[in-house]
């Protein structure tokens, strides 16, 4: 079932170590078949040179599991928020990769500080407050992705133009077209949180790039005037 | 004698290289076969490419070597100290990993700051006191130990809960159900140890993770309710 | 057309993914043939496990494609303006080098701080200002080279003794006298930073280093009386 | 001629790449036949992938080349002082190693602050100053050795006690009783160098180990009651 949904949702799973962005079992990445309903999963807890792609869980948009031989992700039902919630949104990843993790822990978003979060973001990426204790005692993992999805809406925020947030004292959620882009993202979120904390340090009183430069660099890769890649060859 | 309990102790030490924690031969790791009441460390200052399984020197709980062709680490009678007052322990890890290192070095207990700490230890990772002058010249390794048994009790701290201690300017001991897990924890706790490190850096204010997280992600993982992995499978 | 060229830059561009210099497709190189007044460089976008040196793409002076079945690099205009300026520039790289481009983002020059920088640029590496937004509208990468060139002149700096600049909230360029000695500055250039980064915070007051050393290492390697490595042989 | 030597003085040099200790060419390593009065030394600025035990240059402590197809290294004249004034000394080795020169660029002697350090060097690892403008117009290389041994007898240091220097400014010194434990100690400085750093950014006010605790490690490794290793075995 979804066999070339669960091989692509367990090579993406497989860049995680590859790019650096998990000790042990420490993230999970999802796919999900919109025409279906269902998205494949990683098993929770499940070592990264044990995995295999008929290990991954296929799970429906209301948090069940309809087939595999392990638990899901711990971390299933923020996955399944985001996905109702973000229609475009083809695939998800967690992770508690060092320098996003460490801005989580810091309490604050990432400025925008230079064109390489611009040419991925359309301004900071935000970091969310914590769940109370009613929200955690209630549904953690659901109420996580509802507090990424309800804020990003209060906010104004949009999904596709801000395709990661990080959750206070936690880490970071990063989305995608599919699976394989969301942890391109996750890389992507990676490198700017290593770089502005690197900016700070050599300029505590930084401020964030000029709107302008931010505008040109988004829209030199996004929306129709694109013209970085190959795109419009 | 103990074949496979030295052979499992060897492997236990080579994950330190492997995972980046020792430089030269910084570090050890010891099991224990509780049945014997005795356990297999590696020898003193012998350089990780040239190691054997045979060559782990089998201890008793009087620090005495039973077997083994070398002189054991230099902190044996450290590991003797946590097996003989921690009778849950299986494994004992010594390095001087670079982050975990520096807090001690900087005499600061490690606070928790996010759920990544939370999934694995219950409060902060204490950084415990010199030992005096009277301790040093009396038994510098036993006393190291004794003061690990001794500061966790008078602070009430649980070894299981916490199972990771910084000895102020020298370096993190941990310990695990058995060498393969005290090895676990001591990639965890130089994770751990270099997010804080960073967190700190990002905001200088911060403050330790909300209680309700840290009990909900600590028992998400401990416990008769834990639900992480596939145990309850 | 330029088999040889094409094959060189190829191998440049290959040197960043080597050196750590880039992330995903962050980069690019471009080397010269002066006689002909053609340059080969990297296609926009591609990944460089992908790239080939038949995909190098050969544009003139005037920015025109003159051959080749890919976009050339969006920073392809940029490029252009520092070969028309700089005539002993034989290739030129761009990168978003993690410390290179922090020192970017926070607005600052990096100082000369030891001999490592001495060794290879004879003064502070600069940071130029952001483009104004009618630069930016009328021309973001001419504009941007335009820059480069005109700081240099405005500013007095020999293209020669300071083979690099930082642009303001983006990333640094570096050149030499071909693609391959380019990528060498590339990473000369992020160590550079990296331990400037680093000196300041073990010395928040550092001063630059004395300027009679700076002439020393500079001139051990440069002009006339060079007595550093085989080339007096 | 003296093969043996080159080629364990070339396996010494080849260990600088596999450590991280240098960047291209920045470094060299040298060792010394006492009893011919001879030593052997990396050829100046040629790359290590290139590099062949027979390029190793031979050198008489005039500072002549005895044999050999290459330049010497530069720092030569700065080897020849250190073999002439401290005389248990069999090898040295100079690189830009990043943390270390870091401390050096910053002016700042590398404080004691944990066993990791005291296990290698009795007290700071000093931080010398610059050389005067005669002194670098006389004769910059020689007059490096100079400033270290005149420093090192100035301030009462024993250079078998504490192995290693920085130049302000500059870089690290390093030597020990052969070319590999030369080497040995230059991984072990830069990684002393790398938690001193991160000790003082977790504490700003942390102070040095006490000296009780310095003495027991220094001693526990080196001189007539040592007791870690195999030595007594």
């Amino acid at each position: 079932m979804l066999e070339e949904l669960k091989k692509e949702v367990y090579e993406a799973n497989m860049l995680l170590p590859k790019y650096g962005l998990v000790t042990f079992t420490w993230g999970n990445v999802s796919g999900i078949d919109r025409e279906k309903g269902l998205f494949a999963i990683k098993p929770s807890g499940v070592d990264y040179d044990k995995l295999k792609p008929e290990d991954m869980v296929i799970v429906d948009l209301d948090g069940n599991v309809v087939e595999g031989n392990y638990n899901p992700s711990s971390d299933t039902a923020t996955h399944v928020e985001i996905y109702k919630a973000f229609p475009k949104v083809g695939g998800v990843v967690h992770t508690h990769s060092s320098y996003a993790t460490s801005w989580a822990q810091a309490g604050r978003s990432i400025p925008c500080y230079g064109t390489t979060h611009a040419d991925y973001y359309y301004g900071d990426v935000p970091c969310l407050r914590c769940l109370t204790k009613e929200e955690i005692d209630e549904g953690y993992e659901k109420n996580t992705g509802l507090l990424i999805v309800n804020e990003f809406k209060n906010q104004g925020i949009d999904p596709e133009a801000v395709s990661a947030a990080l959750c206070k004292n936690h880490g970071p959620f990063a989305w995608g077209k599919d699976a394989m882009d969301a942890v391109h993202g996750a890389v992507v979120l990676e490198e700017v949180a290593k770089m502005a904390y690197r900016t700070e340090l050599i300029n505590p009183k930084v401020a964030e790039a000029p709107q302008v430069l931010q505008d040109k660099h988004y829209y030199r890769k996004h929306g129709a005037n694109a013209y970085y890649g190959q795109g419009n060859k």
